[in-house]
């Protein structure tokens, strides 16, 4: 059953308030079942809450079950979408193809295991079971329900070879190590340049130990992962993704960049992958002049970067984590298959249930 | 009068309350006049407030000259700084050096007419005369006072060959033309690309005009000037400063990427310098893939910038407008001096006293 009239490849068809606006601006979607031709329907398996927003909620209702599957219903409820609207951010989701539109560009068929690579907060969302199977305490929600992808919603078909909490968990960041990847390999491109040191905020989480492997892979001469405690340094150390680990605390513009000197920097890239607010001043202060960084974080302040940045007088390149770069699905797989030590790290963040950094949002 | 012990040159030692943080970060600076050794005391004569933080302002007084005054006379008791707590953005000012601590690095004296490079929202300053002379309707406030500079808090001395208003009014947007130009060279020395197409939102504003100037001199093969009224457009089309003149609202992405494309797009280069909210989406689309979207704009929203390309697969690169590059301030007056198109748009704004695009936030 599809719809009269083509869609909007973007989605705007679907949008009902305000109208005008690309679905990721809107309060509110369409969430409706009936297909427009190009669009797909997806079976919901399992929604994975981005880490800002996961870490508000629990914040706000205090984290009961009950009170966690409330909340996350009510947004969905309202909004026709998963966009916390305290984060404005989202997350993304698994699913079986229920569905494809004749016109559907994205070469999927009924029956496909998938998650999106584009965001919750731009995808129409219709939940059936209230969230019965979620106990509140962990960003992976089982959910029962039905979602919408337009013509140029992203989407991939998951891997038979991994298991698929771990495959999630590794699509939901897997823009940070390519886009870590590009700038890095510009910078060791550059003539005459000796090959850059590269400085992860938050190394031992999921975005920042993709993040530290893609930079090394890419050329780094020397990569600094920055971590808040103790137990973080050795599980970096032990899965050997940095020439050094320090520890930090990120907020803490002075030591942060005392500490990354002190490591061999300042870094010539800066890769911001810790998801609390205030990490803006230090990733600048750890960063040399005509040096980049690059946030990843959702908590990150675009006005505070700015003039963080003007503040300092620091001649520094600030990139916002776009978390769509071609290929960036396989070549974050690949790295999961290949260097034990990230896996090592997914493995034990999908098992505890805990999140960091850059999700899809 | 110095100070006891050597002051950090970021101003840290003026950080009162939370503890550690960098000074724009700050919720109150210490502003007392006692200087340490490597700073400066300026006799303030004129703040000129951010286009963001003044139209909040307004917004949420009415507008009135005393309530204005009093709006802005309370933000800086509380804190020790102009900066807006709703849009954490400041603004600059002007004023006389007063005192110059025995080592300050900024090569100023008493007597010497300053503008100050760094923001106001991170700037300690005091206001004495209850900002008695401004009737509320103008961003450009005369207010006397006294403001520090830190050892790394860029100031430049006033030119003697253009007025007051004007050369603030330019030297408050100067990090636009200079990151603009730096980034179109970028793109115009790319081995085997044509010439780049830059579209320039806000076209016919002060950061807007500059930039686009700025854009053609660095190698822009097509500068596309996005206005939202035909007066606007008019204004553009008089200075001089685009190829083409079009009209769009910014906040509607289609319509905003559609006229662009009418024009020559996409764009290789989009440079972002409307104040107002929801302009991510239009500008990622109006960009071509394997573009750059500056954002000057201190009312941009980082979530929305990375989902909103996220959202569209939309493979383009996105810079947080910094607000120092070396050489901007002498860069931003050269442009001013030689393009009579530029000036007139700039004297026609300052003696209206309405701003636009990235103040000086």
């Amino acid at each position: 059953m599809t719809g009269p009239g083509p869609g909007s490849p973007l989605g705007l068809h679907r949008v009902l308030d305000p109208p005008g606006v690309l679905p990721q601006a809107a309060w509110r979607l369409d969430a409706s079942p009936r297909l427009w031709p190009d669009e797909v329907r997806v079976a919901v398996e399992r929604l994975n809450l981005d880490a800002a927003s996961f870490r508000q909620l629990r914040e706000a209702t205090g984290g009961a079950a009950a009170d966690m599957r409330a909340a996350v219903g009510r947004i969905v409820a309202d909004r026709g979408k998963m966009q916390n609207p305290v984060t404005g951010s989202g997350g993304m989701l698994t699913g079986v193809v229920a569905e494809a539109g004749p016109d559907s560009p994205l070469g999927l068929a009924p029956g496909d295991r998938v998650a999106t690579l584009v965001s919750l907060s731009l995808t129409p969302l219709m939940i059936t079971d209230g969230l019965a199977d979620w106990d509140g305490r962990s960003e992976q929600v089982p959910c029962q329900g039905h979602a919408i992808l337009f013509g140029r919603s992203i989407a991939t078909v998951l891997p038979a070879d991994l298991p698929g909490p771990l495959a999630l968990a590794v699509l939901d960041v897997c823009g940070a190590p390519a886009l870590t990847g590009r700038v890095v390999s510009q910078a060791a491109a550059r003539a005459g340049a000796a090959p850059p040191v590269v400085a992860v905020l938050g190394a031992a989480g999921k975005s920042g130990s993709l993040s530290a492997v893609a930079a090394r892979q890419a050329g780094a001469g020397r990569v600094i992962g920055v971590v808040p405690s103790r137990a973080e340094a050795a599980t970096l150390r032990a899965a050997g993704l940095a020439d050094e680990a320090v520890i930090a605390d990120a907020r803490d513009p002075v030591a942060l960049a005392a500490a990354v000197r002190g490591a061999g920097g300042p870094a010539t890239v800066t890769v911001v992958c810790v998801d609390v607010p205030g990490c803006e001043g230090g990733a600048v202060l750890a960063t040399a002049d005509g040096g980049t960084v690059i946030f990843f974080s959702m908590a990150t302040s675009f006005t505070a970067a700015a003039l963080g940045a003007e503040g300092a007088a620091a001649d520094v390149t600030m990139l916002i984590g776009n978390g769509y770069v071609p290929g960036h699905a396989r070549l974050a797989l690949d790295l999961v298959r290949r260097e034990p030590g990230v896996r090592g790290i997914f493995e034990a963040r999908v098992s505890e249930g805990t999140g960091d950094g850059k999700a899809k949002t």
